[in-house]
């Protein structure tokens, strides 16, 4: 299986591309990575982030390492976006993809995502809100996919995620997206599907299963988070912890579908109070671990 | 005890000043608030964040709810600030609280508050380091609390944090950032202390106590962050979950120390996939047993 590691474990505690590309590269032994927002925020004044964000780019490229894709983490993660409850908030959650568009553009890196955005509660539980505002974000989408190619990338993520309130949360819902967009880009629109995130079952009961996300939204699938977790809360523990997978269970997967190019991003959040020296030790452990099926 | 709320428990869940008001005021039954920069971002441009957070001022005082401060959440908490390695993300970080004091002036709130800032790994275990880029957080303070009262703001907050990465963490620490400012800036900087990260065992040992933080900086304590845990990571649980404090601790301790002016903030952070009718029924029952003691 293809191995790669999505950096959030990282952010706050190794910063600069020179020190975390030497950690992934020579103590985490990864050569692809998965860049996160939470490193350099896409909001930030445009001069100053491309400067910052290239300077990774650089690092990891001489590393040999390869960013495949740029990513939202949890800053990002704190506000609605595009499917927000009013046109200004709405706006700004356009405004931070194209704005990380843009970054991931000047770190010549192909591919950009995040979830799709937050209904807030009242609009969550009305679904004649639900569907105007989704419409509106499928024409944001085909807005900032041009942007997307006119900036030289050549694909943009969305991550489902376990959330009532949010869309796409099921593997239907993620169907339905793939289908409302699909030939109506100028750049393909994809899912980046997190294990933990599928196989939520307070939310998705018996379809809680990666056999089902495969059946429904499979080919669709453009890569993938791992974490470990427990079925009950989106956990993004390390797999030096037990829960519902192994490494075992994801190389078995990896090879009863016969993937490929996708990559298996290893998206741990640690408490931010864990201290560093626990978190590289137990990021080291989990690498060989998985490398290890 | 005087009994308020940190809104983060209302984050991509209940927005808008109506709204979020009429839930505070009517179903919370609180009268003072802490608005968190989850809800309105500081570094969103200038015209529409002012638009945004003026909002939400004017339907809190027109619910009877007195803002008293503002203050860093999640996405604030995810990047170093004023201590973070290079000079560019330094000079980010102070933009940041400049940005906050804005937008906290545009709310006429008259305070503003977030944790200093944090070390990258490397320099939180350099003491040279350390000193250096503390000595610099100094200035930025001093500048920052020039702009704040230019702003018409009389008070900046700083929470200690449970992390030896950053400071201040202990008493002892925060006491000497209180000592270095005092008299120096153009508002006075004082403590926004939460309990639980004050009673943090693994960093503070026998020292973990409310009592330990009262003796040493109990006089520049200004406010407080009230949150159950367990005393072995920052888990910011509600008080329907049992834990290392009690309503009845809280109110003893408000007695003890004659307690007066300052607010015990409610900081609940919840899951994201947490549901929103569990989030509210939570935070009810909460505050009808923080208001029976």
């Amino acid at each position: 299986m293809k191995l790669g590691l999505n950096l959030s474990f990282a952010i706050k505690r190794w910063l600069g591309g020179e020190r975390l590309a030497a950690l992934v590269a020579n103590e985490l032994e990864t050569r692809y990575v998965q860049f996160t927002w939470d490193l350099v925020d896409p909001d930030w004044p445009a001069s100053t982030r491309d400067t910052l964000a290239r300077e990774y780019a650089t690092a990891f490229a001489a590393a040999g390492v390869t960013v495949e894709s740029t990513f939202g983490g949890l800053a990002s993660y704190t506000f609605n976006h595009i499917l927000a409850p009013t046109p200004e908030l709405r706006a700004l959650g356009k405004a931070h993809l194209r704005n990380a568009i843009d970054m991931t553009a000047a770190m010549e890196v192909p591919a950009a995502g995040m979830p799709l955005g937050s209904f807030s509660a009242d609009d969550a539980v009305n679904p004649a809100r639900r569907e105007e505002i989704y419409k509106m974000a499928l024409e944001a989408y085909v807005d900032l996919a041009r942007h997307a190619r006119e900036q030289g990338l050549s694909m943009l993520l969305v991550e489902p995620v376990p959330l009532a309130t949010e869309f796409p949360a099921s593997a239907e819902e993620a169907l339905r997206l793939m289908t409302d967009l699909d030939g109506q880009t100028d750049v393909p629109v994809r899912l980046c599907v997190d294990w933990g995130h599928a196989m939520f079952k307070p939310l998705f009961g018996e379809k809680a299963t990666m056999e089902h996300w495969m059946e429904v939204v499979g080919n669709y699938i453009a890569t993938f988070h791992i974490q470990q977790h427990d079925g009950l809360y989106d956990r993004h523990w390390n797999f030096t912890r037990d829960g519902l997978i192994t490494p075992q269970i994801l190389s078995d997967f990896w090879d009863r579908h016969e993937l490929d190019e996708q990559t298996y991003f290893l998206e741990i959040i640690y408490p931010f109070e864990e201290p560093d020296a626990v978190v590289l030790e137990d990021m080291k452990a989990a690498m060989k671990m998985l490398r290890s099926v």
